[in-house]
């Protein structure tokens, strides 16, 4: 293998694959980044136990000053490798492996030699079957993910709750993610696409994706039976599945409510940010919210023996409804109302211990629900 | 003890006085902020074992917009205090204290009660006798305080060395550190000041006071038996100093030398830079630098079985001498390279098992000299 290389090219490529790679892994050359020549031009890949990621820096596209002498394969230790790269002093960079893998990478008055392992012992991607396939622009998958994401479990204890739930029927894509304490479900109506399909993608694995998604480009979603592969331009991020059937969500939305109020977004959000810091400060993570529609008033309380109390007096949109009083973990109220943005956003209450709901006002299709399970206090 | 005043101007003392207040201490009150109203205005403190750090805000400077209408004191969680401070709503607040300790702080809609302790409790600052004096501008002050501390050590084992040596003596003050393996010392002649005096202050008390030294305004030193007070405006900083002492280091730098060269600091840095990537991924942290005047040419080399090897070929600005190869510690030539910043810099070489020196080219006074003892690699 030799070539040589616009260096700040070189560098984006190694950074998008080293997202997936750990130093963690119990096996070795999973340390490592594989670099491989062909004519087509550099393919970088890295990988984990959960994720791969694959990029090809194209020898068409003139801006990569790519000009590659000989072809073939080397893995190099990842996170050393990507630090001397990013350090070198000059604009173009080369690289050229000897017959013991060894790598010598040369840039101005600058050269290191690094110990390669054999390109032949790295693992190989999985291959996956392009029946099933659904094209979304990335600003919106970008979306999607961010909205539903929030609700996912961190535990490991129920391993098929740390994803979210994708399924598409009827051309309606419908994602869903629960920790059983709140809620957060997406809808998208796909008009075009008659494909049908029912998988859980890992959380951490979608936040990762996330941060590469380019907005203004399109990402194919391709579908196997325990790999899911992300297409976005030169790169591929590939994600295994989780296994086993996801809780059925459908019924847990209530239709009805008893208790209406409506708010900006990032005023009830700071109300509640204040309103933690006593909670976090306390044993019990919980706050009061007391909705008095005849009075046109809502008030956040909390409570510590040890640190001491708050309340704050809010002046909703508008409220409609009976008087409730209801208690609730602050944290999931914050990660809903951030996901929401400078928006209003309606709350509806069924009583003290039912869950409730916040949409965005203007979302009159229901396609954003999310919902939270309030905390029994007595 | 109750006022009403400008939360910006609130926020930028209690970030002054909390440098000083960790959550580690075993003394419960000090990770408490002490607020005291009186006529003058608003005096904050906070303290630990090493430094006390005590800022006013001055009730004549209209910019606070403070209006005190009972004066008192009070002792608040100093991170849940200003957690709640930073996140209220208005950019006016009120704090009021209750007979039983219980404070209320008000800000638009919002209002906390906050459990404080008694102030009386709060340990005394300590007396400074004012005899002993010297004022220096901010910036000379940090500039000397960043010169010196790179190389003061991190280890308990020799207590003393992990202090800055300050001597004043004959109108001129010295500051060395030294941590055995290197040593950086700073000269400032000072023709008006006929005190004596030597000192040796925590190198962790001058970086937390580097970093709130304003490099318009002057600092003023004050001297005690086991204490030194820097003033700074309104705020008041305050350290231990540590007993003992230090080292004679006035016999270490050599008058001559056997080879001399010359490189910008930044291309010199950029190089050893590199070379301490290899270096840091091997055991042994050291890299080799080759001088043959000769040829007008330098290297550095870096090895390791494991890993693999660096070679960077540098062209010095001059050279003369006897040809020499030395080895060293990258770091300590990073530390030094970075603190001269974009200058050019002269290392005085004696013998690969001698300490070099490294001088900054402009600066023929040599006030400023770092010195590096090599690594015996044979």
């Amino acid at each position: 293998m030799k070539f040589s290389i616009k260096r700040s090219n070189f560098i984006d490529g190694i950074n998008k694959v080293s997202r997936a790679i750990s130093n963690k892994t119990t096996i070795p050359i999973l340390t490592g980044i594989k670099i491989d020549a062909t004519k087509k031009g550099i393919t970088l890949t890295g990988s984990n136990a959960d994720i791969s990621i694959q990029t090809l820096i194209d020898s068409k596209d003139h801006d990569n000053e790519l000009a590659i002498s000989e072809p073939g394969s080397i893995v190099l230790p990842a996170r050393f490798f990507s630090s001397v790269v990013k350090k070198l002093p000059d604009e173009m960079m080369s690289m050229s492996v000897r017959d013991d893998f060894q790598t010598v990478i040369k840039s101005g008055n600058s050269s290191f030699t690094i110990n390669g392992l054999d390109a032949s012992n790295y693992p190989h991607l999985p291959k996956i079957n392009t029946d099933k396939s659904v094209k979304l622009s990335g600003d919106l998958f970008k979306e999607i993910i961010h909205q539903t994401v929030i609700a996912v479990s961190n535990q490991e204890s129920r391993p098929i709750l740390t994803g979210v739930h994708f399924a598409l029927k009827n051309s309606q894509l419908l994602a869903v993610a629960t920790d059983s304490h709140r809620l957060s479900q997406r809808k998208v109506a796909l008009p075009n696409n008659k494909a049908s399909y029912d998988v859980i993608i890992p959380g951490k694995s979608l936040m990762e994706l996330s941060r590469m998604i380019d907005q203004h480009s399109d990402v194919e979603m391709r579908l196997s039976e325990n790999q899911v592969l992300f297409l976005m331009g030169n790169t591929s991020f590939y994600s295994r599945l989780l296994e086993g059937n996801y809780p059925d969500t459908s019924q847990l939305i209530p239709d009805d409510s008893t208790t209406q109020v409506q708010f900006e977004a990032p005023a009830l959000l700071a109300a509640i940010e204040r309103a933690s810091l006593l909670s976090h400060a306390s044993r019990n993570n919980v706050i009061q919210m007391s909705l008095k529609p005849g009075q046109d008033n809502v008030t956040i309380t909390g409570n510590s023996p040890d640190v001491g109390n708050v309340k704050e007096d809010l002046k909703p949109k508008a409220i409609k409804g009976k008087d409730l009083s209801i208690s609730f973990n602050p944290d999931y109220m914050k990660d809903a109302l951030k996901s929401l943005g400078n928006t209003m956003v309606n709350i509806d209450f069924l009583s003290a211990l039912r869950p409730f709901t916040l949409l965005p006002t203007e979302d009159h299709q229901k396609n954003f629900v999310q919902l939270i399970t309030p905390v029994r206090t007595f």
